[in-house]
């Protein structure tokens, strides 16, 4: 997520003595807190050397199928998930295509980079795409959506993020799709970097076409994403619209459902496998109560350090901070990399140089999180700003106090 | 490979005691001799479960990077390698919508069903494919290329493969490249099979854009795809025409060429590059050159067993043996699968119970090889044929014997 210009090194301000650098000739462990991709489980990680099977085997069917059966838990859906080997702007570019005609209206929200991304995407097929223009780190706002569509009746499909990662900004799609509901709008939702952190039931709350991808939540390396179909009227614009596709058509997709068209990623989707095993042994409610927690310790260390969260509704999958105004969130980023190991992403685009976003999803301990705010005081220091050691971890700790213990990731399924 | 009816498992026609089974229980040693997936060496295998670097990080830069200086060996071109998280048929998608306009002409060799996956691409994006038929199992003829172009002037790109792998037939491009430049047209090949194990000079065979992926002679999992432009007209082309794309878009993928414009795979991507280094290490002529004994040794135990060679310009990449009358090859495919864990593919579409086909590619040893062609000669018998034991075996071992000593794979480097 951080832009290539945020991977020069720059020289930290302190000039560092013979044992202040890390190991130039050693790889250290590096923490990935990223938001995705995200810290792998160990199992999952492993899973990706074992032997795979042929993708036009009974074992492969078996997988799948094995797959979907648990995916389906996380997506909370009984329609259809389709499977590419692609990274989440395919699966993105394979919903636009399929589900639009060249010259058609929608209706996009964009209240940061992955919103507009629907924009850039509408905007190479031929969409005529009416943007709900959101400020960046606000949510969109359900009524302003009912204006929108009722200002185009011809927009019937309306493309949402679920979290909008370049703000940290949790939307609520619950509220999105009865107002979709009550205008007869097909609702297309971005999940890829919210699928199961934050709240989505695909199925109950009517939300027709989900997008996801393995390397946030899902806690596998990138690679594959998936769309799932959960309503018949989606089906029905597959049938009615469609632009010319071959890789991404939905139709061929569900043909060959349990196989896929093409070859698919197989290694990545036993290490899919495996992940799932682990995140419905751990159960999903229990991920989201861990990933709610690590982000309401974030903010509360934010607080005792005078630091502001971004987002107005901020979301368990990052927390992204404001950094203060005399301090370059981009060298915040830096010395936590530099330094300490520690991957944390700065802003995009406008936020550039003003946020930092630390991710909660993937295979976090208790630890990891108290140690990364910890060394985030002793850079914050380094470059000039005035706190309080240790005050930010303590409000932390207070808050995973509160909840009870808070069990180190279970995600190996107890293995 | 195989067509997902094969996978049904049919009671072999010997009645099975109770030590004449392979554990139901245990999943025992697989030999993976289909053409893509193939046998993945094991420092392949285990770089898919080492931590990888983010995707926007100097690491990740320096890896691609690193990749792509090897890649080019492979190619044989100093072009450019665009890098895509996606299967072969994405790569190829992306060719055509990067290359043509709808409703433009093209020319598509179609010897087979990846040469006939081109036309199906160009029927999907309305590209007007005058299709060169070949029969099934023959070379494109190069007289007939120049005679198809100069029916149709305004077809100005041909698309071909190099190793049409539903037939295991080589291509002759460089006799291709040489039609295509005297009539003045673009050359697109399909070397996703048979890039490094087929000749194919790149630069010097002036072919213009060439197509790869990760799951054959790269031995690498699948879910990696490449698209080689060698050429400036090439680039004029993708300039003049491109249809609707995003996730394809050949120009961003350009100016963000050692990051990639959206998340890759970054795990795979870690394991090509190990795998590239083994290859280099042994050396592409050398690999080839085993490539190219292994098929020569399997054609030899094909003759001594009177079975026919279907391909009449066979190659490396795998070898295509046609049944006898009154033996069905789906039977053979899985018998050695059931009976033996050894995954040959079966024939497809018209050739489904007439062919098998046996892959070279890979990391594979004489002894995998020796082993499979005698386990094939039980199988034979078990089915009816008759052939005497050790026959087929016999002239392979000579084959190797000739051509001296036939080291096991070195493609881990020698690590």
């Amino acid at each position: 997520m951080l832009p290539a210009a945020a991977c020069r090194r720059k020289a930290p301000r302190v000039k560092l003595g013979k044992c202040q650098r890390r190991s130039p000739k050693l790889k250290g462990k590096e923490l990935l807190l990223t938001p995705g991709p995200v810290q792998v489980p160990w199992s999952v990680a492993l899973a990706g050397a074992r032997p795979f099977p042929h993708h036009r085997s009974q074992d492969f069917n078996e997988l799948l199928r094995s797959i979907d059966h648990k995916l389906k838990q996380v997506f909370r859906t009984e329609g259809t998930i389709l499977y590419f080997a692609a990274s989440g702007t395919g699966a993105m570019e394979a919903c636009m295509v399929n589900l639009m005609r060249p010259g058609e209206q929608a209706i996009v929200v964009a209240g940061g980079k992955f919103g507009e991304r629907w924009d850039e995407l509408a905007q190479a097929f031929g969409i005529e795409a009416h943007v709900l223009a959101v400020p960046w780190g606000e949510a969109v706002r359900p009524e302003e959506l009912a204006e929108l569509l009722a200002q185009h009746p011809q927009a019937r499909t309306v493309f949402t993020a679920l979290f909008e990662t370049s703000t940290a900004t949790a939307y609520d799609i619950e509220a999105l799709a009865q107002v979709c509901r009550t205008a007869g709008a097909l609702l297309v939702v971005d999940a890829i970097s919210g699928l199961g952190a934050i709240p989505l039931e695909t199925d109950a709350w009517g939300v027709d076409v989900v997008v996801g991808a393995s390397h946030k939540a899902l806690q596998t390396p990138p690679g594959l994403s998936f769309v799932a179909l959960s309503s018949e009227r989606a089906w029905q614009q597959v049938e009615r619209a469609g632009m010319a596709s071959y890789y991404w058509d939905f139709r061929r997709a569900k043909e060959k459902l349990f196989f896929t068209p093409y070859t698919p990623a197989v290694s990545l989707l036993v290490q899919l496998n495996e992940s799932l095993i682990g995140l419905l042994a751990e159960g999903l409610e229990c991920i989201r109560a861990r990933y709610e927690r690590y982000a309401r310790a974030t903010r509360a260390a934010a607080q005792a350090l005078g630091l502001e969260v971004f987002s107005h509704r901020p979301g368990a999958v990052c927390t992204a901070l404001q950094m203060p105004p005399n301090v370059d969130a981009t060298q915040v980023v830096e010395l936590l990399r530099e330094r300490y190991g520690i991957w944390v992403a700065g802003g995009q685009q406008q936020l550039k140089g003003q946020i930092i976003r630390i991710a909660h999803v993937g295979d976090i301990t208790p630890q990891e999180l108290i140690g990364t705010l910890g060394v985030l005081e002793l850079v914050l220091r380094e470059l000039g700003y005035s706190c309080r050691l240790g005050a930010g971890v303590a409000q932390a700790l207070t808050v995973l106090e509160d909840a009870g213990p808070t069990p180190a990731t279970a995600s190996d399924g107890g293995k």
